[in-house]
This record gives C-alpha cells, structure tokens and sequence, in this order.
C-alpha cells in the first residue's frame, strides 16, 4: 500500500467588502480515479488526505469488496490522480453491481450502487450497547479542540471513531463527508477495529446515506453536530441505532435508540441556578 | 408534466440532554427513481419539493438531454417514489454516457457522469457583465429573510437565483445542494431564462461541481454563504465566473473575477467611525 497523502490546503488572494487583498487557505480539492484490476471504476473528488484508506473504504461500503484479504495492493500515484488496487480473484459481477446509482444527496448527490438498502434490513446493532452522558460530552470537547484543515481552511466535513470511553481512534477529513466515513471505514478495516463498541462522529448531517454507512459498519452511536433527515432517522429506527444530532458544548438531541444513552443529571448546572454575570 | 410537490417536513420526538422529550421538525428525504423511455436512470434522493424540475434539471445538467422540445413528459407518482419521462427520440448512447461515473464531493458524494471537465473548457462566461455591491447586499438579505424549510427543520440547503438587480426569481431547497441547483436549473429550461445576465446564490459550499453546474447554465456569479474548495476557485478561473464566498450581512470574499464587481464603498460604516456603545 502507497502512503500518498497530498497538500490538503491551498493559498488565494481574495478581496473584501472594502476591496482589501488578503490571502486565504483553501481545502484541496482533486480527482482521484479509482481503477479495480485495471478496469476504471470510479472518480472521487477528495481532500487527498488519506487516499489509500479512502479506496479501501469506498470498495468495503459499496460492497464491491467483502474482505480485506481479497486485496492485493492499493497504490495511489497522485502524478495521475489514480490509484490501483489489485485484487485476488476480481470483483464479482462488477458490471451489473455497479449498473445500480443511487445519487444520494447528503448535501452532495452521493453514489451508493444498488441494493444498499436491501442489505439494511439484515442489519441490527447491539442493543446492549450503552453510552455514558459524559463521554458523549469528552467526544464533542476533543472534536471542538482538534487540530484540523478546517479550523484553518473550512469548507471540510470531518468524521471520527471513538472508544466506548470517549477515546479517540481515527478522525478524517475530506471535501465530501462521504468520502471521511469511507476513509474511516477504510482504517477500521486495515487495523481490524470492530464497530458493535465504538462511537462515530460527524460534523455533516444524517442523512439516510450517513445512517447506512454507520450501519454496515456495525457502530450502534452515531453523533453530529448537524441534524437529521426523515430517511435517516427511518433508517437509525430499522437497524436500532442510536442517534444524538445538534451536539454542541452539552446539547444534544437524542432522536433514536434513547434507551442506550445512560443519563447523568450531576453533570449539568441545575436549571434554576443563579446566571453567572460576566464583569464587564 | 405533473405538479407533485410533497410534504417537506416531518415530525419527530428528541430527547435533549436533560431526559426532556420534545417534537421536532426534520426535513422529508425520499428516493425518486428517474424512469427516462421506461429505462432506469438514477435515484435520486430528494426533499421532493419540485421533483419534476429537479428531473429535468438532472438530465440537463448530465447533458442526457440537450433541448427541453426533446422531452414529451415529466410525470411524478410518489405512491412508488418515481418519475416517469418520454423524450421524443430517446437518450442517444445512454449505456456509454452513463458508464463514467465521476463521484463528486460537494459534501456527499455527487455523480457527475463522465466528461462534464472537458465541456468546461468550452465555457466562457461575459466578461463584461457587472454586479454592484448593493446587489450582493439585497440579495443576501433575500434569502436571509425567506421563509423556507431551513428555518423550520434545518438540515437542508438552499439555491437560489437572481436578477442583476437582486430580484429573486427562484428559490429551491433539497437535502442535496446539488438537487437544489439542478431544480433551478430545470426551472430556467421550462420558462426558458437565461444565465448570462443572472446571479446564483448557494447555502452550500463552491465546490468544483457547484461551480461547474453554475457555468453550465451560464451564469456569471455565484455567490455562498459558504466557502470554496482548490478546484472550484481554479474551475471558476477557467470558465471567468465571480465567486463571492463568506457572504454574509455586508462582508464577503471575492475569490474570482473581481473585475465584475461594482464596489460602492459609500454603502460601509468608515472604518474608523465610533463604535456603537449597546445601551444595557
């Protein structure tokens, strides 16, 4: 496997209200053609921040792969905007699971080949799972204090597994929110980390394509700082997953799968306390 | 041609981090497969707002359909989440045009079929068209004071487009961005408006296919509350499209083709005017 991680910011000069020139960071933003045993599959536009891990989880969320060990190599050459992934014995029937689009539209038009929501109904997520109000709170301090493209660039989505503690294991960022869970999914495979006991965050919306991905992964907590879809929320309900969207410092909306969230009142400031009033 | 326009929100009950139930409004996702000569296109997934321009939209900005007089009927049927369209004489090589799937990332992973980047090169927007500062200020003020399902239930984007002078003529929302500008797009085509004269305003980010539909349809200026990524500000060097990036209350960044735009500086406090003290 290459380790091509390219430039992900860029430098403009832009101009103000007041005609003022200054220069900006921009994320990168470049093509990455994917092609399967030497047959052309699929162009990602990308970050370019963890191409290998984000080929690899393309292939395992769309199915196209079922194992790691059906992969050969993953070689990213940025010179051409492709990466080449051999793969033992071919995927099967290429031609007609990859004939299916359905254009996903988190905010993009995402593209999950066929079937995907067939496989959902055979999903269902560890029901004794559960997730401490406090490490809900521990995931949303280090997202917040997290060093990141788009603190100096924006324009990013960024996704993150974390431990049943509130540890964090991977955060990714891309262009397309997409391609960060497919990156994640990517790693997760590599290092063979399990789903039923982690925690996935992600600053982009749940939307129905969001809610699937987590599911095939087998993550039963999925948190955002954004909110839901009805599709979304339909689909956390089939799998049983639980879903707490608008995290922001120690809000949260619980919208799914209440039961596995294990409250902790002590946490919170009574709501009747006296406002503390800033000296001015 | 139908007129289907469905729910756009739904009700649900949150759970907020004090164990308090409350009902919240998300916005609808449904799957719209396109039918086109009773051939599966795509599934699209949609708010379901204007379904039969984001059709049309769709297969315009595919370039699957060059000339709306090539398309018979538009019918939308919910009650099997489809879309059912009759061109005169068929999709010339469907199968090849379809086959290349370039997955964008807006912040999901778009579908662009193949060959769109070279099509760009062959775009040049006027380079004499104007814009003037107090425009971009009425048109953000516009969309800030629009009713919409955003303000309702969140979680959605918003496209718009506007006279030279700042008249809304359309406003879409969709789940996708890229739903909400092929609508605006399908909209033009039936009431046969031109771009060259007009202005795009996007919610979401200018991402290299933002930038690439917005030239498609010819506009000149493309303004977001949002961002730009590498390849969007490098598409828009290459076709001469204004971007207006960050724009919100009087500021903005212009990011390209500032020579468009007609700076009123009389319409800014100085900077040096004293600070309006708030009374407590």
């Amino acid at each position: 496997m290459s380790a091509a991680s390219a430039g992900l910011t860029h430098e403009v000069v832009s101009i103000d209200e007041r005609g003022r020139p200054s220069t900006l960071h921009i994320p990168a933003e470049r093509p990455l053609t994917v092609y399967v045993d030497k047959r052309e599959l699929v162009t990602l536009m990308t970050l370019g921040g963890a191409p290998e891990a984000l080929t690899l989880g393309y292939l395992r969320n769309q199915r196209l792969v079922r194992a790691l060990d059906d992969i050969v190599s993953v070689q990213v050459d940025w010179s051409v905007d492709a990466v080449a992934v051999v793969t033992r014995n071919g995927i099967a029937d290429v031609e007609a699971r990859t004939a299916k689009k359905v254009v996903t539209t988190g905010c993009g038009q995402g593209s999950v080949f066929g079937g995907l929501m067939d496989e959902v109904e055979t999903i269902t997520l560890p029901p004794d799972a559960r997730l401490a109000q406090s490490v809900v709170y521990r995931i949303v301090d280090t997202i917040r204090t997290q060093q990141s493209v788009y603190k100096q660039a924006g324009s990013v989505h960024g996704c993150a597994l974390f431990s049943n503690s509130g540890e964090l294991l991977y955060f990714v960022e891309d262009v397309g929110r997409h391609n960060a869970v497919d990156a994640i999914a990517g790693l997760m495979w590599l290092d063979g980390v399990a789903g039923a006991d982690k925690v996935f965050y992600t600053t982009g919306r749940l939307t129905s394509e969001m809610v699937i991905k987590g599911a095939q992964m087998g993550i039963p907590f999925l948190l955002s700082r954004s909110g839901t879809t009805q599709m979304g929320h339909m689909v956390a309900g089939k799998v049983g997953m639980s879903l707490l969207a608008r995290c922001s410092g120690t809000h949260f909306l619980l919208l799914a799968g209440a039961e596995r969230l294990v409250f902790e009142p002590g946490l919170l400031e009574p709501l009747n306390a006296p406002r503390r009033v800033p000296v001015a």
